[in-house]
């Protein structure tokens, strides 16, 4: 078992000194770093940094940090997070959105029952109550939230008020086929998750698959990311791809399909909850 | 070595007994079938199939093939197609058109001049003279036809005259930097192969590397595909795809995007040259 | 839904005629033909071909078959099996064996749970009772044989006793760490499948993870195939492999290589059950 | 085009504060990092690190650099390298040995007349001269050393002369289908880089394709390595695999090879020559 760690991500202007700064910084409290990644992007200017610290050891708690690392992160303008292991394990807390397909949600709960994912899922949601027997199997809860006469509007507001009332760390949209308003998705800025089944940007919308299939494309693919307002746009974190030919259909594609997603969505919830991406205009920046 | 074959393509509605059919007529020929691939599309109710049978033994003859063949034909409304294998092996006659890019063009003149490919390139033609030396090193004629003062028109008039000359059978636009007009793609249909660098559908037009970049994806590709009127929007051939990270600029994928694009193109002639690809409306099947 | 078909598989020497043969008779009793595959391995001369046809009127039965077949078998010296889909859908009958790791049974049961599973696994048998829960909460019988003071050999003759009585089509290792004796092996000739956690034939046997960190490779992988006397050295039916780097400790290709072998074995599952794979020598002709 | 650089590799045990030491070092001279990379591995407890900096605006020289750096450097008992960048921008000096096969060393000449290696290609070896034209084509010297009455030792001894004489820092073995001597391995070592045409350790030693045909493996693959006394048992850099099926023949398989061989000889090429790789007991760590 690791050790629990201290993760600082940063973003800021380039310039020289950050990274000597920043880790003199560290040594000067004791601290000692297991994991550094660093990447400049050379066309916009912008410095990325991910910094992994023993908790033991190091000299500043969750609470005395940030007063003794604001003067160096007002220095450089960082945009900056910390993260402190806690002394559980719990790990982040994620709640689940879904709707009737379970092949996404079922992975994410075997992994979680299985130690692999290093978080809590706490709840899931569902629009339809066909894969609450997944989640009361694996004794996670399952609130059931239908849309009722097409009132799209007062079900979210419900889904807002649970999520609220849950405060998770993520909230995932594995297979959730609904649109969230623009309200929903800023108060998830960036802890919104969704997995769209086709290699992004092709294919935008529904039935990515049937659209596939029209096209006649070799290669179908996968893509979990961000969410933001305009659909199936947000900065994306990993995407996979699957080979195929004229003798699949558009119930082959959904099948290969479901493989790609279950995994890309799976390494989506791993990088967030391990804090591996820092999002910088609509890219990602991915440590891993 | 491999000895000569005749290749049989067929396309049909599909019914009982078009199999049978077919391979006892050539049976009845003595022909010695060596591969037959067969592929029924479910959602248009199409029929495929490419038959590869010893060229020595079979009764029939290039002329005398189409009239014995015709009424068996004619009795499941096939559109069909046989070739040959020359005695002298030259197989199918290439005409490589490119601009300044030379990565795609230097592959091919490697692999025929190794012996990969299963074709003669018999010119290149260029719009830019730059790749003159390319051509010229590996004993190839270069053809150089300049756009003059924007004269589209007038260049690419000289190019299908220049074309209906060397009268090819297979012509590849290896980064030809120009899109052709309807009358030049109605010509070689079927016959005109292009090297898109992305993954269609997403990113046609121009800089799709630029535009892969700007969108931050995780995945690069490359597609060749048959020309039609409608930019990169032909039956796709093969596709091919890469992964990249936040480290990977423009120039970075662009040099990743290159041996994607040789080895996506090649497949693609060797696929055509050897009579894999059939086309059923917008997309290929492909017997490899 | 597709609608049931017949399924026949032949294997043997290759000679003129053996397709038209083949087709014409069942175009005599009244087959259509929705799907023919056809290999001829150069190096060996072995013919190997499936056709599967419409069971909606086809004059043959299943008990008629092989009386009109015969004959036409005995000419070309064939091997051959025909398989008649159920009028139930049932499919063919899996028996899964494991051991305490259970990300492939997850998946497995998750597979026939949802559908995609066109066969039906009856018993789970563990040597540890870990997976139990597991399986009882798919609703499949768990059956828990012990390995009681390293008597291996009264295990294995429970299993077979057991195995026997559930009389499975397929037997499927999912990561069940005995490995079987030739007895075992002969009496599921061709119906056991194993998963082996590298891309045979690198690391084979015990902890390959380890032997592959160890080896500092750059790719690491997974392997289903058909059980032989020799260890790991079976029929290979599928490999998948993922790049991993100096990042990735053993623990992580652990994690990366359980989502491989998950996919592997379920595509071995697949085509095994669908009957698409023949077995020549120590090799597989997969017609997928 | 980038601004030359210093790239600073440095390996040592791991405790706390070398980052902040070497940082602050860097800074205190004015140096501006582009790029950090860094890695612990946890079974060793060995720490790398890359340090890249603009050349311009840092005060130390290569002369300097050594004798300011060198008390730090022995603090924590580092092994370390520097490379400046030239002026000219010529970059490492490779020398290329090959014996038939030219598709591996037409992609590398390919690469350095179009500007993409940022080396320069000095002289190709071979013991056989069928390859001359291809090096003489593109302008580079090719010296043309044969195996004399099965004298290999000879031939060797005039090599590495030659080898001695040309000084690079790099010799590429292109598919040259010699094994060298200790004494050779010895004067390159970590300097000698090699192509095996399958995924190692798979297929050790000659004909890989072959055996990779004989075992009826679905994947094969490509490895460059730099070459060590142990026959295919060096540090891997590179790997790379494609998929095969039944109908691939051992022909098929080493044409699917060459282009896996290609790019993957060429990337080790690149990261070589870009100071990206450290070696660390039987292993590569790889900053790209």
């Amino acid at each position: 078992m690791r050790s629990p760690t201290v993760k600082l991500l940063i973003s800021c202007p380039d310039t020289r000194g950050i990274i000597a700064a920043v880790t003199s910084f560290i040594a000067r409290h004791q601290g000692n770093i297991v994991e550094l990644d660093q990447h400049t992007e050379d066309s916009s200017g912008q410095f990325y940094m991910r910094i992994e610290l023993e908790r033991a050891g190091f000299a500043l708690s969750d609470q005395s940090f940030s007063g003794e690392f604001s003067p160096l992160a007002r220095t450089f303008a960082m945009q900056w997070r910390a993260t402190w292991d806690l002394a559980d394990g719990g790990g982040k807390r994620i709640v689940i959105c879904v709707s009737k397909e379970g092949h996404c949600l079922s992975d994410l709960l075997y992994r979680w029952q299985s130690g692999e994912l290093e978080a809590s899922i706490v709840a899931v949601i569902g629009n339809h109550a066909d894969l609450a027997p997944l989640a009361l199997a694996a004794g996670v809860p399952f609130i059931h939230l239908p849309i009722i006469e097409g009132d799209r509007q007062r079900q979210e507001a419900a889904m807002l008020a649970k999520l609220d009332e849950l405060s998770p760390d993520l909230v995932v949209l594995a297979r959730y086929m609904q649109v969230l308003s623009p309200v929903a998705v800023k108060a998830y800025h960036h802890r919104l998750i969704n997995i769209h089944h086709s290699f992004l940007p092709a294919f935008v919308g529904p039935k990515p698959y049937h659209q596939a299939f029209a096209r006649g494309v070799k290669i179908i693919g996968a893509t979990s990311h961000y969410v933001t307002d305009e659909l199936d746009a947000g900065p994306i974190i990993a995407q996979s791809v699957a080979h195929v030919g004229h003798r699949d259909g558009v119930a082959d594609m959904i099948r290969i399909g479901r493989d790609l997603e279950r995994v890309v969505l799976a390494k989506a919830v791993r990088l967030h909850t391990c804090d591996k991406i820092l999002v910088g205009g609509n890219k990602t920046v991915v440590f891993d």
